[in-house]
């Protein structure tokens, strides 16, 4: 029986997860770096250590039923020793193995015959039919866009100084109409349920703004739904799984898996009869799974980023709380540029509605 | 600006104030005598003390924007320094003095017209038409049924000796059909929403199940709104308050009051726009009233009750949380009989479907 779950990372999905496992009987404890992280500050217990830090993923796992966690940048050597020693760790962390290489990753999709863009191991323009621009990725540890590099020309010795000799390949960048991502569950006996399609915005390589339900003609929600599930099929373990895709000339191709609760699923917490924090505890505790029915015809959530005055408008959080079925969250994070310190998710009767109160109400929170 | 607020008890509903409070960027502090009580375990900082210790509550007033509370059994005095020495205390620290003492509560309701159930201060059937049975009780501390003392007739050195001299008065039992309550909020500028009237429904004086909205004809609900109203105008203070109603021959009588989040407003977690835990921080924080619109035709929260063997079952959780819209709660209470350790929450298209799977729902947690 699963009481206790540890949870590597306790940054604002570790919090929201812990936010949901509560009220459900569990205890949670996260591993994370930050004194008092938004994790702590929502009840969890925190073991104050780097993500990397083997000790503490191993205390982890002697004292908590199930070990997940919030990002898919953490050791897998270690957790493989958890396996070995019979400690449950979901979702499978031969899954995260193949997730966290990039490469490893694509390859896997494209073996598959999961479209995805072209690209290559090899650092050579004639790898790719057509031309550029291209971008290039580490196959390690990116993430929100940091460690891509866009180029217009494959140059092996520019790439090397830019990314300090560290492994990378090149993905053709592909002109696509829309992004949009599906964010399905796997439980402990191989049930799988996804939630309806959202289109996903991005600013920087920021995840910006999601749409549910992504506004798509249906034979491209249809078709990125069986490529979710092709995927579910190709990655292993209990959990919520995110699937990034491109819309590109009113066809599917997937951009990246990652094997976690994601950014393009908060607004689930308000908007569907399960949150996908509480569909990855249900999942990783062996409990079925939640309807992921949605409860209005439209949402839209929006990210708070850190500002450089570094000050919100307590005024405009008044104004903010007096518009319908607008619900902010804060995470307790200090504010930094670029930095996700909150999102907003706003209900109502059509996305074109919740989108504009979702961009109005970002806007009164900064001074 | 209030950013930290203070709460005199930690139990159940303090914990979920505390739950709403941290998405709006609030840290909450709570004085509760239970090592890592409840809220604690959501993230709120605990003063570890009894409810009655007015040093705990100076140090409450002193390191946060506001002071409310929980539950209304708390010394008023310190209340009524700190407010004298400027420190906001919501509601009004006066409102909980004429609450606290049930029969001054009575008197006030009577004398601004509001209907309530025959009673008197003066331990004498004669001061009553018809007879008995009466419900003798306690003027101050009774929640739950306790402190109420049922008799047939009125016997002052009975009642005495059963209540130890303590002061009490008696009212005259009501053959009511139902009981509904109405859940309002006042904002810090008079502002007032209220919730669609539930009917409550009790076992041992303890609630049992809330039903919203209440099945009552229409001109019920009209006429507990008007009540309401009236009473919210006694009344003083920002936050939530609760209104009990008997619903007698087709009439609305008030039975009591309470100047905070209740029982009967759990539901609002999952069926209203906006809770009633995050309605009561708005109040008290000067932000905006939300939206009390419902989510659902119809919504049932059934309470759990520590059981004697206190166990409870997680096959059974499992089975709950197979149902469609079923929301357990689990207050990370030890487990008592009779003591309210979580609650669940159903949604659904019809009132008696909501009956079923709760009561369906909760028989499955017991072993």
């Amino acid at each position: 029986m699963i009481e206790r779950i540890g949870c590597i990372g306790g940054g604002q999905l570790g919090q929201m997860i812990t936010q949901a496992a509560l009220p459900l009987g569990f205890k949670v404890e996260v591993i994370d770096p930050v004194e008092f992280c938004p994790a702590a500050q929502a009840g969890a217990s925190q073991i104050q250590a780097e993500l990397n830090d083997s000790q503490a993923i191993v205390r982890l796992g002697e004292s908590n039923d199930v070990v997940t966690w919030e990002i898919e940048h953490i050791p897998t050597t270690v957790l493989g020793e958890l396996v070995a020693n019979g400690i449950d760790v979901e979702p499978n962390f031969e899954t995260l193995l193949c997730i966290q290489d990039k490469l490893t990753q694509k390859k896997l999709l494209q073996s598959a015959g999961v479209p995805v863009a072209p690209f290559s191991e090899v650092l050579n323009e004639d790898a790719f039919l057509g031309g550029g621009p291209y971008v290039v990725k580490t196959r390690k540890g990116g993430f929100d866009g940091r460690g891509n590099f866009m180029v217009d020309h494959i140059n092996p010795q520019l790439i090397a100084d830019h990314f300090f000799d560290q492994p990378v390949y090149v993905e053709q960048v592909v002109a696509f109409e829309k992004e949009i991502a599906v964010i399905a569950a796997r439980d402990k006996v191989g049930n799988i349920v996804s939630y309806p399609a959202v289109e996903t915005v991005h600013n920087n390589s920021i995840c910006n703004m999601v749409i549910s339900p992504a506004e798509v003609p249906e034979d491209i929600i249809d078709e990125a739904n069986q490529i979710a599930n092709t995927v579910m099929g190709l990655f292993h373990g209990a959990g919520v799984f995110a699937i990034e895709m491109f819309v590109v000339n009113g066809k599917v191709l997937v951009n990246e898996v990652a094997p976690r609760v994601h950014n393009s699923g908060h607004h689930t917490i308000e908007a569907n009869q399960t949150s996908q924090f509480e569909q990855h505890i249900r999942a990783i505790s062996g409990m079925p799974l939640g309807d992921t029915s949605p409860r209005s015809p439209a949402a839209v959530m929006i990210n708070i980023l850190g500002n450089r005055s570094e000050v919100l408008s307590r005024e405009g959080l008044n104004r903010v709380l007096a518009m319908p079925d607008t619900h902010p969250h804060f995470y307790g994070k200090s504010s930094r540029p670029a930095r996700k310190i909150g999102h907003i998710t706003v209900l109502a009767e059509t996305a074109d509605q919740a989108k504009l109160m979702a961009v109005q109400a970002r806007q009164e929170l900064y001074i």
